[in-house]
């Protein structure tokens, strides 16, 4: 009598990383990247060959706080385990916050109902040495009120065009940004502003394209009421620069059932 | 006429720094150091070989968010205009905060008259992938209660032997703790244990040697009654294992006339 062999499952797994030292989320030729770092522990887990599928690819140096990834496997292991093992696999610029068993039928992409990024600068007056790889350090102050007023003019449904990077077709550009809030935080060395972005969606480069339009904002170059011209141009070139991608965390994903 | 060249002039430069990327603060050959960063940068500005004195030398993977450099030198520059051209040639894990002129005789060692250093753990479950480089990451939670309990009975004056890195022989090893903190802080991703300690000077590795002390009474491997005995017995082998450097941060330093 031979064992029964562990059926298939599916299952979410939410992690945490430091995207300084990977050229993002995709498996690439030749580079380091989260996804290889998470197949290979995988791998090494079960001795299986397994691919992973994450809520969206985010771009090198970007960071994150709960992504989301699904992958399907068989494993004897009970979830909690696989948490472990899995952590105890992967460099420690990489955590695994959690592993559970998903419904038959997940996928991190497909299934993504809301998502939540943050940005953070860092503007004017030295530089903070630990923030070197997780902000965009500007040299000018900002207006934080200015960008807060433009912000809230982005909130609610919108065709994005605008913000999306060039070149990147989709279906619809339209999402619904629910929340969107500008605040000056303080630090041990400095302050800093951080904007967090919460929709049902975001289009390739959108909070990157979104940010570099308010610093513009910020520094005065434009006012806050230009924002809604920028929006109803759907034109990319209306919109300020794409803001660098160390200072964007994923902060988390959203699935239907989600508390 | 010649121009009258401008006098020496004695600077006190604050400075932030993340050590990870470094061997500590002390010039070292052929090893990247702050020390020999920040002299480099005076040199590239005035020409000048400079030596600059640090309030103490930090260790390798060890941080500063207000050490305090001095030294001597020869520049028309204003303080200011100094402090702005060190920060474009230092990299960016080097920040200059503020450099002021000091009075002739000021010695960065010499004349502190009290220093706070923070220690950071995070401890059990997941790593959290953004403190690897700026904590001590142990998968025991611990008793912060219990180690605060034991961190007051250090407040005073007392022969802190017992604290001192093993072969570190000084005049004298009394020093006064003024203050000591233990504090578990929220975070993004996880809570971490915060210790911060004020005296009016540190032998050798004694914060890092009372953390260490510390944590054995956190894991409930001692009780907080224990660092008394500890403390007494000034014998550098009674107390715990000396905690990583990644986790230790200078604060600031001070200096008579400070507010």
């Amino acid at each position: 009598m031979s064992a029964v062999p562990p059926a298939h499952r599916t299952l979410r797994i939410t992690l945490a990383y430091d995207g300084t030292h990977y050229a993002g989320w995709q498996v690439q030729p030749e580079e380091a990247t989260i996804q290889s770092a998470l197949e290979q522990a995988l791998e090494q887990l079960t001795g299986q060959p397994i691919r992973v599928t994450a809520s969206g690819r985010t771009d090198a140096g970007v960071h994150a706080l709960g992504q989301v990834a699904s992958c399907t496997l068989a494993s004897p292991m009970s979830a909690d385990t696989l948490c472990r093992a899995l952590n105890a696999c992967t460099p420690p610029d990489i955590s695994i916050r959690s592993v559970s068993d998903a419904g038959p039928g997940f996928h991190a992409i497909r299934d993504a109902i809301q998502k939540r990024y943050r940005y953070v600068i860092q503007d004017g007056g030295f530089r903070d040495p630990f923030l070197r790889n997780y902000a965009w350090q500007t040299p000018a102050r900002l207006d934080e009120e200015a960008m807060a007023t433009a912000a809230r003019l982005l909130l609610g449904t919108h065709d994005f065009a605008s913000f999306q990077a060039s070149g990147s077709p989709r279906v619809s550009t339209t999402r619904t940004i629910t929340e969107i809030v500008v605040e000056r935080r303080a630090g041990d060395l400095r302050d800093r502003i951080e904007i967090e972005v919460t929709a049902d969606g975001f289009l390739y480069n959108m909070v990157r394209n979104i940010v570099g339009t308010l610093v513009e904002i910020g520094r005065g170059n434009e006012s806050p009421a230009w924002i809604s011209r920028v929006l109803s141009a759907r034109d990319r070139r209306m919109a300020g620069p794409t803001a660098p991608p160390q200072g964007l965390f994923l902060v988390w994903v959203r699935y239907p059932g989600d508390p």
